[in-house]
C-alpha cells in the first residue's frame, strides 16, 4: 500500500462508525478529552503551507488544598522551508519567517510554553555525513542568531520557548541542544542531548558527542520543564533522572522517519509519561529532506540523497496515560494542549510508582552490574 | 457504549477495508507476522468452553556464524472454573483441569516454554482484603499441589512451564512467586514479584510484600528467561535488570482490570521488548470474578462483590518492537508465538541501546539520588 495517509486518526475516522470509533479510542487512548477552541492566524503568506492546529484539554479533579495549575503547551513541527543547497543564511531565514507564523499563533491562543522540533532552524542533514555546509549552522545556545531570534517572541507572547538547536560552544565543540529561553526573553539554560544514534543513516556521533548537563530541570513561571532530545526517549533512565530532578513536563524534540520508526512512535513517550508521573510532548519533523549530495547507510541501501519521510504524528500524553491524537503525518502543525499539573500528584497518589519503585535496590544492582567482573544472577539446570 | 468486544482488533476488521487494516497494523505494530498453522486439541470436554487460539511467527535475518535459534512459547490466559464458594479443593482441581487442555494444546503444537497467569490456581481475590479462606490457596512452590500437578505434564510435553502461584514458605511468608519447571519435570527455580500494588481495590501488601529474589534469569534448554510479575511491568529498571542478567525472553503475568489500565495494557511490556532488546510476552487473565462478601476500595465506590473486568488480550512483543494481535478480551486462550532468539541481537546491532545508555552515568546520578540530602538538578529563573 503506498498511501501517504494524513494521519492515524483520520484513517480511523474514514471508515469507523462513532461507536466502535469510541471503543478504539479507549482502548487506544483512554477516555476522551475535550477539544480546545482555536484561534487560527489571521494571515497565511503561502496559500500553499497550510498546517494542521488541534488543541486539547487535559484535566484533574479538583482537590481541597491546592489551586488548580494550569498551563498551555504548544507542539510545533515543521518542514524546512528552502532548498537545501540554498545558503546557510537563506535556509535558516525561511525557516524562522514559516516558523513564526505558528510561533504567533501559538501565543494568540495563550501557550505558556512552546517546544520546537529537534534542531529547528536547519535541515537534518546528520545522515549525510558531510561537515559541511551543515556544521556552519551550529551556533552559540546564549547569543546566536536563533536565541536573538526567539528572545523578542518570548517576550511579546509571554511565553517560555524551548528551541533545539545545533550548538557550537566557545571551543568549538559542538553539540545538540535544546536551548530555554524564559517569557521575559532570558536564557533560563541548556540542555546536550544525552544518547547520541548510530543507527540507519543517522550516525548522529560523526557530528556531536554526548551531552554534559546532567538531567536539568527548568523552574519555570508556569511549570518545571525538561528536555529529552530525540533518542533519549529510548532510555528510560534518562526519562527517569528528569522525574527526579522534578520535572513535570517532559519534552521530546525528535527528527525520526518511517521506515526506522513509525510503530516504536507511540509508545515511547507516552510509557514514559506513565512510569513516571509527569506529561510528556513528543514532537517529530515532518516531510523528506532532500540534499545535494549522495550518501549511504552502509546497511545495504542504495547511495541517495533523501531523508526517508518524518512523519510528523507529535502528541502529548497525560501521567494517566490518556493522549492526544498526533499530529498531521504529512504537514505542518501546531498542537496544543491544556494541562492541570495537579494530574502528576493525583495519578502518583493513585498508581503509586514513585513510593513501589525500590529505588535503593536497584542503586545496589546496578552499582554491581557495571563493574568488569560482574557475574549475572543466572539459574541453571543441572541436566 | 457498552459493547463488550471479544478483540481490539476484531473491532478492527470489522470495519476497516484490507489496505486501510494494513496501513493501521504498520503503525500500530510493525511489519506484518506470519500467522501459524495450529492443531487444536481432538476433544473439548464442554462445548461451552471454546477458547481463543492464535500463533504467529516473528522472523529474524539469516545470520553467517550462528545458527537459528527457534523457539516456540505458549501464553495461557483463562476465566476461574468454579464458583468461588467452592472449597479451595474444588476450585484449584476445576482450574487444573480446563487449564490442562489449554496447556495440552500447547504440548501438540510444540511450544517449548509455556508461561501461565499471574496466580493461575486460584481467583485474584486480593481486592477482598479477606484473608479467609484465599490464604489457603498458598502453596509450596518446590512440593506443592500445583507444582506437582505440572511436573509431569512438562516432561510429558518436553516443555518449560512458567508457574505463577502464591507461595507460602516454611515460616509461613507468603509471596506472589512464579515457579519455573523444566523439560525434565524438575524445579529449576523461582522469582518472587519485586513490585506490589496498593491500587484501586488491588492493596496485594494486605497479603505479600515485596520480593526477596533480586532479577533471577532462568537457563532453559530452549533459551534464557525471566519473570516480570505483573505490577514489575510498570517498573523500567525491573525490566531493564532482567536484561542486564541476559534475559531473551520476559514473561509478564498479570491480573488487571479494564477501567484501571485497559489503556494502559498495550504500552508497557512493549514499551520493555524495545528498550531492552529482548521478547516480552505479556498475560493477563479474562473474565469478572464474583467474591462470597462485599468489599470496598475507598475510592468513593459503592460496597461491590465483583472484581472488575479483566480484559485478557495476551500479547507477545519483539525486540524490533513489532507485536502480534491480542488474544480475546473475554475467552480462555492460548496465544502461540515462534521466535527467532537471534533477533534480539541482530536488533541491539541496530539500534544499540545498551552501547548508548551511558550505564555509568546514570549508577553515579542514582547514588546522589537516594541520599536524604539530595539537591536536585533544578535551574532557577533569577526573576
Amino acid at each position: 500500500m503506498n498511501r501517504n495517509i494524513s494521519s492515524f486518526e483520520s484513517l480511523l475516522r474514514e471508515s469507523l462508525k462513532d461507536s466502535q470509533l469510541e471503543e478504539i479510542y479507549r482502548i487506544l487512548y483512554g477516555k476522551k478529552l475535550r477539544t480546545l477552541s482555536i484561534t487560527e492566524p489571521v494571515y497565511k503568506p503561502d496559500p500553499d503551507s497550510s498546517f494542521d492546529i488541534q488543541g486539547y484539554v487535559f484535566e484533574a479533579k479538583e482537590e481541597q488544598l491546592r489551586h488548580k495549575r494550569i498551563v498551555r503547551v504548544g507542539l510545533i513541527q515543521n518542514k524546512i522551508a528552502a532548498d537545501t543547497t540554498a545558503s546557510v543564511e537563506a535556509q535558516r531565514e525561511a525557516i524562522y519567517r514559516k516558523v513564526q507564523i505558528l510561533i504567533d499563533c501559538a501565543g494568540i491562543n495563550g501557550v505558556n510554553i512552546l517546544c520546537l522540533q529537534e534542531v529547528w532552524p536547519m535541515p537534518f542533514a546528520f545522515c549525510t555525513r558531510e561537515k559541511s555546509p551543515w556544521c556552519e549552522f551550529a551556533e552559540s545556545a546564549e547569543d546566536g542568531p536563533t536565541t536573538n531570534f526567539l528572545k523578542p517572541l518570548c517576550q511579546r507572547h509571554n511565553m517560555v520557548i524551548v528551541s533545539p538547536i545545533l550548538e557550537r560552544d566557545r571551543n568549538n565543540v559542538i553539540w545538540n541542544t535544546a536551548v530555554i529561553i524564559d517569557n521575559y526573553g532570558q536564557v533560563l539554560g541548556k540542555h546536550r542531548k544525552n544518547h547520541i544514534p548510530r543507527v540507519g543513516d543517522f550516525n548522529e556521533s560523526t557530528y556531536y558527542m554526548e551531552g554534559d548537563t546532567g538531567h536539568p530541570v527548568f523552574e519555570t513561571e508556569f511549570g518545571r520543564i525538561a528536555v529529552n532530545i530525540c533518542f533519549g526517549r529510548h532510555h528510560p533512565l534518562n526519562w527517569m533522572m528528569f522525574a527526579i530532578n522534578g520535572a513535570e513536563i517532559v519534552f521530546n524534540p525528535s527528527a525520526t522517519v518511517k521506515d526506522l520508526s513509525e510503530h516504536l512512535w507511540r509508545i515511547e513517550a507516552r510509557n514514559a509519561a506513565i512510569a513516571n508521573h509527569y506529561f510528556t510532548c513528543a514532537i517529530n519533523r515532518v516531510g523528506i529532506e532532500k540534499y545535494p549530495h549522495e550518501f549511504t547507510s552502509g546497511d545495504g541501501q542504495q547511495a541517495h540523497t533523501e531523508s526517508g519521510q518524518f512523519y510528523g504524528s507529535s502528541y502529548v500524553t497525560a501521567p494517566d496515560g490518556t493522549r492526544t491524537p498526533g499530529l498531521s503525518r504529512l504537514k505542518d502543525g501546531l498542537l496544543i494542549a491544556e494541562l492541570d499539573l495537579n494530574l502528576n500528584r493525583q495519578v502518583s497518589d493513585t498508581w503509586g510508582f514513585k513510593m513501589t519503585q525500590r529505588l535503593p535496590m536497584y542503586v545496589e544492582a546496578l552499582t554491581k552490574a557495571i563493574q568488569s567482573n560482574y557475574e549475572p544472577q543466572i539459574i541453571k539446570s543441572n541436566h
